[in-house]
């Protein structure tokens, strides 16, 4: 499992509404939509058509946000942005969207992802003069597109040859609002029409909550310009090619969202068959169990042509939060359990199919294992409906370093012995590619096919 | 589905603690996994051999609880509380435990169910003298312990003679603590082994998150006394006979629980197979759908049965909390909604068996199959994996007035149309006492077959 | 200076309004002139002439209730309470108003004062079978009322006459509001018309606030009903006789209040001129200073007639609350102080004149003369406005044991010495007695002159 | 009355901690003695000597630090803000210190007063492709230092002297503290020793809360360098004039604060007793009242030399606060009021003389007027210590426009007539030099006599 409280990473939402009456609390329940994409802060920046104003905190959307801050941000346009914490955490500088006034008037930047060349950028801008208060990406985009020259169209097109990486972001000005995708597509956004306008999201379940209706996906590469002439596309730069991020699939995204024509739930499911497909007559079990929510699509499809029953053995407890309190050690020691737990009466005495969605460091798994043991279970086979996780992303998901990444320290046996699982199965890219029908998806994370430069992120990777 | 936020009732947790070091820290957290039984008001007692203290207020355990909480409530023993609010939800003097100084000494109560002569009881107290800070069954129940004779033991005793309904409560005292379960075990209470001592739950999916080994149920009629001599049980009356909460199993209980032997999720999936088994040759369908979370067993018990897919195509938002901004009436209009959303990709063009735990009033299955049908569905048919809940329950699920139990005023075929429904079915209670395995359920919701006499409540059923 | 954050005392404020629309938002205007009486606790009662509803919670009165809160105490009475911190402070049972739901009907009780009898009255209810949630007289006072026969007035002076002690309490009801005083008037009460109604106060200072015309002072022995029929006054014994607690105005009183018609700024500035007099070519110093905010009126009516000048030479911190951060044990090791410091410019080489209210532990005025030496005071004259603090109160200035009182154990002279003054001197009861203009106060914290029998207090004085 | 609730400005405190352990936990000790200049918003950073780390948020310090907060800030070095809240007040990005990562390191800037020439930098900046995220100068001056040549030394001062305006200033990087007061010493600042080391403060009241020793103001257009090798002083100009804002005598400083050798109380107290030398003879009254708390001190000073007793006339309640309940426009009708009241028995038939630090709008003056009047006092006469403000402030009292400054538009016998008193007396600027005793002090807002070029502002005194 793929477990967000160990893993460093950034992967955020991102999501705007341009033309609508109120558009902040439209904003408010389509952003609410992405929270699981980031639960650390929250913004939202609203304009009016002559004004820009930003709110932002740490923490839900619904500690950052009260009624009456809806009053504060009017306007029929607004961005927002839903985050997850990083090493710099506790700093609110990095919370977006993030506003600058600069000469060509006020700017508000939402973003999801991550450049591979922001230190050379950030080195080059501060050679220049720039200062920065936070670390975000997303300062060095408003510092490029304030030093380029042009409209703000070819200046956003201009700064957008510079970055490199995986990026999705909006922009909102005073009175517009343009949507940018990296020129791989490594990061989702995608449009759809509302009322009388139109919202832009990371994911598309957003559209469902608002009644937005699905138009497409944006393109890689791709600058769309929403103003009350209309609606505007262009490319910055001819140099596209779709390298969707395969992780999105396997483990970020709600599975009720649809990305380039894939839905999640149904990619998700799909892996799950096709593990049954090759597992048959390997393995002797009696029930097949997920890893609350992330395998759940994936042991449908296990147990639907494996024919093995679906259980719910473990379960998942809704109500951990930020202000949770803390076992002792002493209750650590005794075994109390906050997030998962076993059911024990279904488990015990059985043969276990346990499907999981990723291995990263290894030791949620193990955990898991154990504690599925000693309720009880007779065996446990795990079956990672993904690649062994081998090399860190440099495009939004920010695993830190290769040696924390267990498969890339040891090979299956090794990894199945390490976690106590009973058998240990992995899919392979190829059977990924398969399963989403074509090549167009970055699955640098399991063979170290980056589809950029990695500038000083190489070192990471030796 | 069992909507709880539109519904009024009033289901509550207990969990307990006797001879463990830091109680109130495991009080805690055994209180954490009954958060799904009550939400908007939690509290801890705990004594130390000579007092006993008291924290309590409203909201989710860890807005009410912070670390150094724990401090304030030292001792080996401890009684807590989670609880749904009700009509008179936010007077805090019905928040639990009740704390009560009297002749005998402190005695905090702690109390799941509902006591039907609660009205005779009162009144008969206060003639006597007593007067009642606030509305809860546990201040009668302490009033009737405290005029009763005898030691503290035979006080209990006599005063349960005098209750009639469904309750398991807690008594915490300065040195002992008291676990009393009615004598038609209406209401669950059982007990497990934690470290050195002993601890009491509503579910036993306590026990498993702090690696409590389950020992049994409490029995009907039963009060089990804890104190440093040992652990003595006695009945207060030999007229038991085991009559569970049907509902316990169908809606209101965590999957990983097991309830006099029956364990949750096994029970809800046997009744999503025999109603796929009753729908044999019948229902023309291309997939099964949940309601998350509480049908989700029963759907997965349908599909095996049926071997028509599992598919999700609902999703439930995790992150709706108290303090969440509601939509606009302009947004409600547009179709915004909050807690549950379609997934379009995987309903489109299908006929679907949605799989639902119940129907109470109506207008959450209304919305549901509206939802569905605008995301593409072809058809609906509904089947709803208990009976038609007809008549009010007066033991601990308080629905109000049998007027608003859309079943007691309509047939199945006029329930069809008006919550647009393409067919719908229910099981029977002989199909549950099939699946439960006997006949020592109360089914009263179904068939009006009250375990008790119903005193004052008589009039709601007429 | 009579510390409240080091002693322990019960002393609180109530309000109440009667026949004014919207009472409760009026109600926490009137209760908010009274937060100086009470920071710990606060509880506002509201009836509508059929239900009465209650809130509260701990902290200030803006802590506790927020603006949509007024919504859910509907009606034209109200009655309310502002509360201090004692031994058992953490219990939100003690918060009042306290509700009773008895044979009678609904009632909420708001107490300020202490009943003596307090002890034996509990004992005598809790063999009679009563039990109690809190250890606050206003449980007591319910129960008693409870017990009596007749119509409620009957009831009340029956109750009345049971207590002893001093006390000033409010009764609300469905439809009437009642006012009573104890038999000596030790706790302050007056009433005054407002718009179409009245209110009823702990202090006259919420009048103005509220723009309230004073009417009179309760009598000692009085109880007054408030009803749609108008206002009924009886009293519940003809044993009274007048003895207002002189520490109202020594202390706890501010200082734009007038209790039984003596003012209590001109009352201190008063006892500050008397001092004066009486140092007449006694005492040889460049300026007089207070201990902000008691002693500022007597301070000032030193000045005028000593002709020294009045300077500022303490300041106090207003923004010390509930949540401020402690200092380091090393930081308060450098000296580190948050609540009072000086001002070095102004007492740097002066002899000082220091006026204080009163010395309870000595602590303080040991604290704030090394304060001022450290700052380069010469010499400081401590001036005690008041007769030396020789013994406890048990009307509702809870101070613990008589040991705990320095001037129980030291005569003037070991008290300078222990303090640090260069002199020290304190009014005779009999200055008091010229000041406040007659015999009618109770000064037996001075004196031991109680009022009343001790009951089970008497321990606490030998 | 100068209302900080209504009047728009700028003022602010700062404080500064060099070599000192936990040096956060006292920066919060020092700031805390400066919460009086802005309630708004508060903010910490701190260095270890590698990193620069900042936490900060609206409200007090109370409300935005908790006591863990502190470990998140560790090192010896700190620099703090409490901020008022302006037209652009709900903005975080405004508040501070502001933290910027640049070429020469990061920098944290926590500054206090206005620069006047801030459009034209900016507009300079912007050109130059600097971008904004907030409205504080803070960020300008962030911007101009980054800009420059030299060692950061050398930067700062060239910086310096692109600034014209009141301000005061701490710069804070990961080994150094640098302490900047403008060439006027418009803002004050002033520098102590604490334990082993140095802190540095808008006020000298700061110092005496944590025990450390004065050393002297900081000199106009002095740079004071904090590092382990020692102090360094120099200046950025030889272009100084000593010019303190006589504002922060008048109303803005804590009275235990020493400005530039003058003491706050002292000062405003010789307002006082020369206001009463002009008087004499003119006024026949009975007693002398003041506004709490900002002209106590002048009206201790009248009352000694006129005479006329000195009275609590005016109570002002310290529970008024962000969150507290506003009145229904009922009862604003009904006169309900929060912040002031009269004390009714000292003012009824009195000849009053009402001491006031300044008349801004006038709206105030009319109120406390009007209260006094309905209240019972015969005569109201006006004395303010300072002269008619008519002239906005640029260096950091923002009172917006002129027009405004109803001294601007009316004559005193006018004004006298708008705010209904019996007789209004100001102070003239020769008075103020009196007492002050010299001409370097600001008084623009009298005289229009600004110190520096206004740039754009010049429009605002047409």
């Amino acid at each position: 499992m793929f477990d967000f409280m160990n893993e460093l990473h950034e992967e955020c939402g991102v999501f705007g509404v341009f033309g609508v009456e109120d558009a902040a609390t439209l904003e408010y329940f389509g952003l609410h939509a992405l929270q699981h994409r980031g639960q650390e802060g929250a913004g939202i920046a609203a304009s009016d058509g002559s004004s820009v104003r930003c709110m932002k905190g740490h923490g839900l959307l619904s500690e950052v946000f009260k009624t009456t801050d809806m009053e504060k941000l009017p306007g029929q346009n607004s961005i927002g942005h839903v985050r997850y914490a990083t090493a710099g955490g506790h700093e609110l500088a990095n919370v977006q969207p993030i506003l600058a006034r600069a000469k060509i008037g006020t700017l508000a930047v939402a973003h999801n992802g991550q450049i591979v060349n922001a230190d050379e950028l950030r080195e080059e801008l501060e050679n220049r003069g720039s200062i920065f208060q936070g670390t975000s990406d997303s300062e060095i985009i408003l510092h490029l597109i304030q030093g380029e020259r042009g409209n703000l169209m070819e200046k956003i097109a201009k700064a957008c040859r510079r970055l490199e990486g995986g990026f999705a972001f909006l922009i909102l000005t005073e009175k517009n609002l343009y949507a940018i995708r990296d020129r791989h597509g490594l990061r989702p956004l995608s449009v759809a029409k509302v009322g009388d306008g139109y919202c832009i999201s990371s994911e598309s379940c957003s559209f469902s909550v608002i009644n937005a209706q699905f138009i497409r996906d944006v393109r890689p590469g791709e600058i769309i310009k929403f103003s009350t002439h209309g609606v505007e596309s262009s490319f910055y730069t001819e140099d596209c090619e779709k390298k969707t991020c395969a992780m999105e699939y396997i483990y970020f995204a709600r599975p009720d969202s649809t990305m380039d024509g894939l839905n999640i739930h149904t990619a998700r499911k799909e892996t799950g068959k096709l593990m049954a497909l090759k597992d048959r007559g390997e393995v002797d079990a009696d029930i097949v169990i997920d890893v609350p929510d992330s395998s759940r699509s994936a042991a449908m499809g296990y147990s639907e042509v494996s024919g093995l029953p679906l259980e719910m053995g473990l379960i998942k407890n809704r109500y951990v939060g930020r202000t949770f309190i803390n076992p002792t050690q002493k209750q650590r020691d005794m075994g109390v359990k906050l997030k998962l737990s076993p059911n024990p009466d279904v488990v015990a005495g059985k043969r276990i199919v346990l499907i999981d969605d990723s291995i990263v460091r290894g030791t949620t798994s193990k955990r898991i294992i154990a504690m599925l043991k000693e309720a009880g279970a007779k065996e446990v086979h795990v079956r990672i409906v993904s690649p062994e996780f081998k090399f860190p992303c440099f495009y939004g998901v920010d695993t830190s370093t290769k040696g924390e990444l267990i498969s890339s320290r040891m090979d299956v046996e090794q990894l199945r012995q390490t976690i106590g699982a009973d058998s240990l199965k992995f899919l392979t890219i190829d059977d990924l590619k398969l399963v989403y029908g074509g090549d167009h998806f970055c699955f640098a994370c399991f063979d170290g096919g980056y589809v950029t430069d990695l500038y000083s992120h190489r070192q990471s990777i030796q």
